[in-house]
């Protein structure tokens, strides 16, 4: 009965806009492992971090105790512009599935970033300005990251060189122009400006780079430019703290309608969405005051929970970056070239994999045409264009709408919709044309990347 | 005082979406001169326009009395998937003009059609449903009105003909791609599947195509297939009808804080944005209720109301359409290679020609450059990407605020923002690289299209 007192969008007020951001870690019984210093194999220390990160992005890193931390007005201000972002009920899904399941999805592709990366990339630039920088590095795959973040060094000023995936920049020559409208340099990695990418054009001439290679370019540079720092978009604390607004402003349009999810669904590479989806239902479940099943999404060609293992690995291929304990295929794996859906880090964020170790989530992985194929059918229906890398969540959302068809089961399932399609037209493209195909990593594939681990017990 | 409670975003309740449009037709006194068939010039009839149009919107077109019509329940279901629209309150673009005006924008750009042009498709798909037709036919150019109209068809399981201009075809691969996403045919125009593309291509072998040509092609299947009609996305009344949801939103969102603009905005290209957004506003000028400062602006390459002919003329190159009384640049004139921004079409609504004639409603042209760098500063701030069509309201509403700033006055500005310009990164990418450039038809050139317009009086 209340039922049907459900709009199609629930939209909060301006005014629901959370003003804190929750760390999960402060309620986990078993924090995510430490970073650790590759030369020393110690944790990284707040000075060993500096010439990296921000200040105060380093204390959010290494904070692991405080649940809630302020956000800060100005960048409360930033989030305005596009928050809160609206949680929508799929009745027309729902519709077509002919599915007694009740599905929800949060969508934070409407803002020109298109995508949720953004709430990270704006607390990032907010602090970079903050400790007086002159601007920041990073690197960019899909381009997505680097599209926010072109965004939020523009809204405060601040200079923004992004290295970016060399077969991104040449096959996404859109995304480059976007960040190049909000005023970012963009260089194809590995490049020669560096010289971790001259070390790896040596060793491997022809190559089209990697999410790694280009991280470990971005940092160079930052490390060796005065008044600049590194920022990166997914993997770290930091970003699953600020990307817990996600969560938080489901959680609270939820419960204007009194709403319960039984299963919440997200797409998970670096786990920055996954992370701040799931944070404030996780947080219930680690206090005992509520239970819900949560379902990690990768690609099959790039399955690193469901198939890589629990270790301490470098973040980035020219290994300068510190060793992080998570679930990996190894900093050398990269996924086959046609693979088309984005998440394609060989890693996943420390948090998530302990709270996997812990049996706390689940983790399926789903091949790309069918990825695709629900991303065709929830266009057609729910209007939204998704991304290949959201619709992985979706795909699984499906299933699970499917799986209550056959039991009559009504449950509710809530997912993350984490951003728009408009750029990845090709991959669309291939697929339209039936050019597109799946491909599974063997054993003796991923073998080879695990075999690169460092040693560090 | 007031004025700080009002917040960045306005969102009307679900339930506010309008239940009617508004015709602004029943309250002007000089009514838009009717359609005329080209054969006997005498007004066409609903039997005449029966093989072309779907029945009911036949109705529409020619209705100009009645000031409210009902929107079907299927159809108010359909907006609810995207709509009411935000209306913005471009603070931070008034802080970076360091201007005393207050500027308002509707955002239209946040549905997957990245457009306006959903508002009419989903109308339009939904009265060929009811008639019980297979599909439609129509034209694209930049993309907007055929992808917003493949969305709409998949929804209510029409086929949907596109006929896209060739030249975007080809440059626009992935506007393409979307539409085949949503189940879609797209034929580049002029193609040999017709007789006026065959002729046209004859006599025109290199041509890379026009609205104008699209529009014959997609006319011409429309009358030749059983169970087809054709359906156009901007000029015709119906469409402007449909639009009104625009203007009736941001007028309800506006009352809510008590602010009325001074000043209202538009980019003009058929028409069907800037006649949607002012329509309730225009109906309170026609009444004398209210009185507002109305601005139509258009590309200074296709100057249709700046410096065409207020005259009768074909909608169409193959001149196979009705006769419209409105002002046009000829429909042989086409806007030069380097004009990247949309707004091309050579004539202009009936009901907008009309107002401005009367002077209710004033035009200004802007050049492309100028467009390109207003829509830039936009993006930087506001953080929306607006497309090139859109662009052109906002460089006139950042120059009115400049004005303001000069003189002092807080003067209310409300512009139209359509769509965003996430297919339009070509344009953009000129613009980044200093190789954009303006173009002016001079008189002669003008005179070329004035020469081919039919003798009617």
């Amino acid at each position: 009965m209340a039922e049907n007192k459900i709009p199609y969008k629930i939209y909060l007020d301006e005014s629901e806009i959370p003003t804190q951001w929750y760390n999960v870690r402060a309620d986990m019984k078993n924090k995510p492992a430490p970073l650790l210093n590759p030369a020393t194999l110690k944790p990284m220390t707040h000075a060993d971090l500096a010439p990296v990160f921000c200040d105060e992005l380093i204390d959010q890193e290494l904070d692991d105790t405080d649940a809630y931390i302020d956000i800060p007005e100005e960048i409360q201000n930033f989030y305005k512009m596009y928050r809160p972002s609206p949680l929508i009920r799929a009745y027309f899904l729902e519709k077509a599935l002919d599915t007694p399941a009740k599905i929800y999805y949060k969508f934070e592709g409407n803002n020109t970033s298109g995508s949720h990366k953004l709430n990270s990339a704006i607390a990032q630039a907010y602090y970079a300005k903050k400790q007086g920088l002159k601007g920041v590095t990073t690197e960019t795959g899909a381009g997505q990251w680097g599209t926010a973040l072109s965004m939020a060094c523009s809204y405060f000023g601040l200079d923004c060189k992004v290295f970016m995936v060399k077969v991104s920049y040449e096959q996404k020559p859109f995304r480059r122009e976007v960040m190049r409208t909000y005023g970012a340099s963009v260089t194809p990695s590995p490049s020669t400006t560096t010289e971790v990418g001259k070390k790896i054009l040596e060793a491997h001439p022809g190559t089209t780079g990697s999410l790694g290679c280009a991280i470990s370019e971005a940092v160079e540079v930052a490390t060796h430019t005065d008044g600049y720092r590194y920022v990166l978009g997914s993997v770290l604390n930091q970003v699953l703290l600020h990307q817990s607004v996600i969560g938080l402003e489901a959680k609270a349009a939820l419960e204007k309608y009194d709403v319960k999810p039984d299963i919440i669904i997200g797409c998970a590479g670096g786990g920055s969405n996954l992370g701040g989806l799931i944070s404030p239902f996780m947080g219930e479940k680690l206090r005992g005051e509520n239970d819900y099943k949560f379902i990690a999404v990768e690609p099959a060609s790039c399955p690193s929970l469901t198939r890589g293992k629990f270790a301490y690995d470098f973040c980035d291929t020219g290994m300068i970056c510190p060793l992080a304990k998570m679930y990996t295929l190894g900093s050398g794996f990269i996924p086959s070239a046609n693979h088309a859906g984005g998440l394609r880090f060989h890693g996943m964020s420390s948090t998530l994999s302990q709270l996997y170790h812990d049996g706390l989530m689940e983790a399926r992985a789903v091949e790309q045409t069918s990825v695709f194929a629900a991303a065709e059918q929830f266009a057609r229906v729910e209007g939204i264009l998704p991304a290949p890398e959201s619709s992985h969540a979706i795909r699984v959302a499906i299933d699970e709408a499917l799986k209550c068809k056959e039991t009559g089961e009504e449950k509710t399932i809530l997912f993350g919709l984490t951003g728009t399609g408009y750029f990845d037209m090709v991959a669309y493209q291939k697929y339209n044309d039936g050019e597109m195909s799946d491909y599974i990593p063997t054993d003796a594939d991923l073998q080879q990347g695990f075999d690169g681990l460092p040693k560090v017990d």
